[in-house]
């Protein structure tokens, strides 16, 4: 039983807290909070022992009615591992704790990837992290490219990837964010950081990333373009990406035409959160043109990195293989979509949360 | 037990599907869709029996893959009551196919008045509804008002009610409308039908409307203001609230400051879909000079109606008074959302639907 930490209990960590909570083979000690706040209280509701993440906000919380069980020190000596998922660049700021506790530290793809020995993607990633200490989850961006390209590149060889990535602005809590009423590109300059954070899954892979952002707040939706080495059939796409556990190929009569349906769908099914962690792929989208293979897809950035984070726990403190991990990852929290519309209607029956 | 069918599967009917599954006297025998999209799928994988909402389509269905169990008209011979869930001005057109069934329905807002007998809201109708062979349920928006405009009469005595309601454009899958980029008075001459409908509930109360639409897909917003007849404390209001066990009262300290961060508190809580069927009324902005009461709500247009409709049903061919209904349906849906961050952390332990 591997006891996990969760070092912020935000848009990530919460998510990461039910998916910890939900393996056979691991425990959930307790989550961080900076402040007592919804989000405190819902962890508290959940059962979760609250942790305050910095010393002196002890009172704070005790002020507010929430009874918190210690500071991050005192999560990090009942854990074998911490979820590092505070906001992107803290951190870096978190490490030297953790390393002054011992504590193997799985980082998020918003801190750079020099912060761990290796960056992960349970699908892509080389054996590297095998001998890793600590680990870097790649953002929900780079993890929805590499899922595509490493079988797109076992497969039918990878020549050369384009990617327009059009990102949403915010999560939706995140009122006080942009852009409205606008699509910007950022950066201007291209390509953009996505496309090397890839390569740190996958090196060699030429891949070149451009970004935009704009007024949503559900799903980021890239516009992909692969040249392969080879020219296979368009069907033979759908059906390599159809073998893939973590993508969903939704069916045209679906009547599925953005997040907002896509996470209707989602809570339809009775998924918690409305959370898809699959990369979703429109199938009418997957079209080859010789060799250039052209898909539009689109990436829960709430959700799509947190079955990784619970294989990179187990990438680095267990001896379980990936393969294994990944399909205990998948069984546990009902990952792996299949709809019932799906070729007339000879889809696998549906793996969700509830069964 | 009440068998009760669902005609028309979408934003509201798969909400009172669920919401009629889990009452304890009542049996969901089927809802119906009109196409095999992916809400039909839906509801099959949620083990809803699923019937053809217009005959000739069956085929259609069946073609799709997906099993049906007859037509609506087999749906109606099956039932004791039938709620109809179909888009606005539909009702209309089947209520002659329920007649011709003999068979008591219960119809939503969307439709005007005179379709049904009598309007209907649990806290606020009065006696005229238990002779009633046919049900509206109140719109929304009407819903929330109703809800806090009896209990203020009660206490305080309401001379005159004055809204300002800020309505979501669409819902979140409605991708197709509008506004984008604007807030447009609709309709721009005030008084608005809201204030009429409130009436349909509460016909003695004083009540004008303006409403206005905004390109969000969360939540209705009300700026509410009450000039009583009284004058009561900022407190007492507050006290007189919270009694209410469909108003939620948003504790400053939360940190809840819109409909985002409503629905992730809703999510977090275990809610399905992220539903709130409670008005949220923000308490800081609960606040009386002299007479003149101000306040803040927000409204969730997929979900405040679900109880409603529920307590409609029993209403409509039960004996079961109004009271032990609305306990009913509270306590099988997880109705009463109370904070531990109320007070000091002295709310009431809550009441979640994982409970």
């Amino acid at each position: 039983m591997t006891r996990v930490g969760v070092n912020g209990y935000g848009t990530i960590g919460k998510r990461v807290a039910d998916a910890v909570a939900a393996q056979p083979d691991m425990e959930l000690v307790g989550v961080t909070k900076t402040s007592p706040d919804y989000g405190a209280e819902a962890a508290i509701r959940r059962g979760y022992d609250l942790y305050a993440a910095i010393d002196d906000r002890v009172d704070e919380f005790e002020t507010a009615g929430l009874t918190v069980s210690g500071t991050l020190a005192n999560l990090l000596d009942a854990v074998d591992v911490i979820v590092d998922c505070a906001p992107s660049g803290i951190g870096e700021r978190n490490r030297p704790v953790y390393e002054a506790h011992d504590t193997p530290a799985v980082y998020q793809g918003g801190e750079d990837a020099a912060i761990a020995d290796a960056s992960f993607n349970a699908r892509a990633s080389g054996d590297e992290v095998a001998d890793a200490d600590s680990l870097r989850v790649v953002s929900c961006n780079s993890t929805g490219l590499s899922r595509i390209l490493a079988p797109l590149d076992e497969e039918f060889g990878v020549e050369k990837a384009r990617v327009t990535l059009v990102r949403r602005g915010g999560d939706p809590s995140e009122t006080d964010r942009g852009p409205i009423n606008d699509v910007i590109p950022d950066p201007a300059t291209v390509p953009s950081h996505h496309g090397p954070d890839v390569n740190e899954i996958l090196p060699d892979i030429d891949i070149d990333t451009a970004a935009l952002k704009a007024p949503v707040t559900g799903m980021h939706t890239h516009s992909v373009n692969v040249t392969l080495d080879t020219e296979p059939s368009t069907s033979a796409v759908r059906g390599l990406l159809a073998e893939q556990s973590r993508v969903f190929q939704i069916p045209e009569r679906a009547g599925i035409d953005g997040a907002g349906t896509l996470k209707d769908y989602a809570s339809d099914l009775g998924r918690s959160r409305g959370d898809l962690w699959e990369n979703c792929v429109w199938e009418e989208s997957v079209s080859v043109e010789g060799r250039d293979l052209y898909l539009f897809q689109n990436v829960h950035q709430e959700a799509d990195v947190v079955p990784e984070n619970v294989d990179a726990i187990r990438a680095l403190v267990t001896d379980v293989s990936r393969a294994e991990s990944v399909a205990r990852t998948n069984e546990a929290l009902g990952v792996g979509l299949n709809s019932l519309l799906a070729d007339g209607g000879t889809g696998e029956a549906p793996v969700t949360a509830d069964d």
